[in-house]
């Protein structure tokens, strides 16, 4: 753990960085890697943002306010910094990952994943902050460097994103998103685009989903096959468990989505609001957080559930 | 329009006062009425919270920290004011519409519906306030009350329900809730409670609606047949929209959900994001605001539908 003033200096010092997020971008990684990149320019530093995948970014995401490189090859030969951000390990940096770790330079981690080594040369990781925008908001400050509104912007879509709407996160979330929208973030727009925006098709997908819940002892199982997915765009998975997650009913205290992503192979999204659904999921072989973990089998839907079922007994 | 100085005079002069909320209350209602009761007491006056209506509050809203009273009487004679909260007319008091234009004392209205006409003899009416729980913490602080866990709470219900979890609203909006988090607002239980809790069996309804999504140009379409319907509580019907109000295909402006809410008779629930669905809504013999709006026919779903579609192709 370092200080914001030697981060800031390793940028000051730069001529050009390397602003590095992780694979498979959401809103916290595309806005913290945004704004840093503008602090960097505000001190005179060039700086281009990478991703380590070959695929584009999601449409909700490319319209945010950052150019973002995507791609099979990265040249850093004219780069004198990294700054890796909201990236739990190098890994995380997906194609990067050889050039992150074979870097000569200072490189800059700026994460709130517990998980983080500390595999930079100035690490600032705070598992206790609820989305590394936070954390970037935080520099700006310690920077003396203005937040104007495409920054603030950049900075809402990843404490949005990371709160679940402010539905989790520390208390202060919420005077940071006030200083945001005060500088200018358009807060209506980029909830509708982040959370709330969803193709009729993948919507009607979803549904089809709901329906299929039962209640199994403490657990709330929706399966969704692969013919079901396979007519939904690929982010219609993710989205289910957000729709099924306030199942309440009685006795009820896990939330599972199994999704047969193809044939044979069913991952499932845990959530709970108090049991440790970790545990569950890395007993299946997968990991995450208490609250909200999830696992990959080798299986169809119904031995998934079987299996499932009893790692939750199993755990109790 | 007068001040905060002369709702607290009527308050501290009142040895007992009732505070009234609107029939069929949200989190608005019930968080104003509670959190106005509370600044009565600091105050040194009684008071009472009564809804005019015969049936008990939903669980949800009555899980929050105020005594709230229902019922088919009610006995105003001890009672030397009234502060009526979040109704935009008298008659939303439902039951008790008689008594409140009877009522020979002082009456206190604090509102935010633009529609109101004034009818107390104080008058705080806010159109550009998100939530009667945002002026009431106005009102707080004008009155020099503190605000404690148990107001915070109340207050917290308002401001999140009326603002879709801070998707709308004054960017105070976000202030007033930090400052009701430090007081001792429990933001997480409160969204989880008031916004995201459903029973599996409403959720499966649910997604059976959401699977039957149909676009008609500007018109992104769901139905909800009576048999469905009768099959979930009595919220699930008003949930409807919220999950499909993201609706985002190229070209459609208006998420329509009808509801035959009993066989015959349907209401519809419009959105937009920026097209004015109350002129459709009037032009069906309903009401609302720009962006939410709603009706109700005496028709079947699919006459329902194309008197929708021709209303929204006439006000084009």
């Amino acid at each position: 753990m370092r200080t914001w003033d030697e981060a800031t200096a390793v940028v000051r010092h730069a001529s050009s960085i390397a602003v590095i997020t992780h694979l498979r971008p959401d809103g916290d990684a595309i806005g913290s890697a945004g704004a840093v990149a503008r602090l960097a320019e505000a001190c005179g530093t060039r700086a281009r943002i990478l991703v380590g995948q070959s695929e584009p970014l999601p449409e909700a995401l490319a319209q945010l306010p950052a150019e973002v490189h995507t791609g099979e090859e990265f040249d850093l030969g004219d780069v004198d910094a990294l700054v890796v951000c909201d990236c739990g390990s190098a890994a995380r940096t997906g194609l990067l990952e050889a050039q992150v770790r074979a870097f000569e330079g200072p490189v800059v981690v700026v994460d709130h994943h517990a998980s983080n080594p500390g595999y930079g040369t100035v690490n600032i990781i705070a598992p206790e902050v609820e989305s590394t925008c936070s954390l970037v908001w935080e520099w700006f400050r310690a920077a003396g460097v203005t937040v104007d509104d495409v920054t603030a912007t950049l900075l809402y879509a990843g404490v949005v994103t990371d709160t679940g709407n402010f539905r989790w996160g520390r208390p202060q979330a919420r005077d940071i998103a006030a200083d945001l929208v005060e500088c200018g973030a358009d807060a209506e727009a980029l909830v509708f685009h982040l959370m709330d925006a969803i193709p009729s098709g993948d919507l009607a997908v979803i549904g089809q989903v709901l329906a299929t819940v039962e209640i199994h002892g403490p657990v709330a199982v929706l399966r969704a096959p692969y013919t079901l997915l396979a007519q939904a765009s690929t982010g219609a998975g993710e989205r289910i468990i957000d729709f099924a997650r306030g199942i309440n009913d009685p006795g009820v205290e896990i939330v599972a989505v199994l999704k047969e992503s193809q044939p044979g192979v069913v991952s499932g999204s845990l959530r709970s609001r108090g049991r440790d659904v970790a545990r569950i999921a890395v007993a299946l072989g997968g990991g995450g957080h208490v609250r909200a973990a999830g696992f990959t089998l080798r299986a169809d839907l119904a031995t998934a559930e079987r299996r499932l079922l009893a790692a939750v007994h199993e755990a109790e």
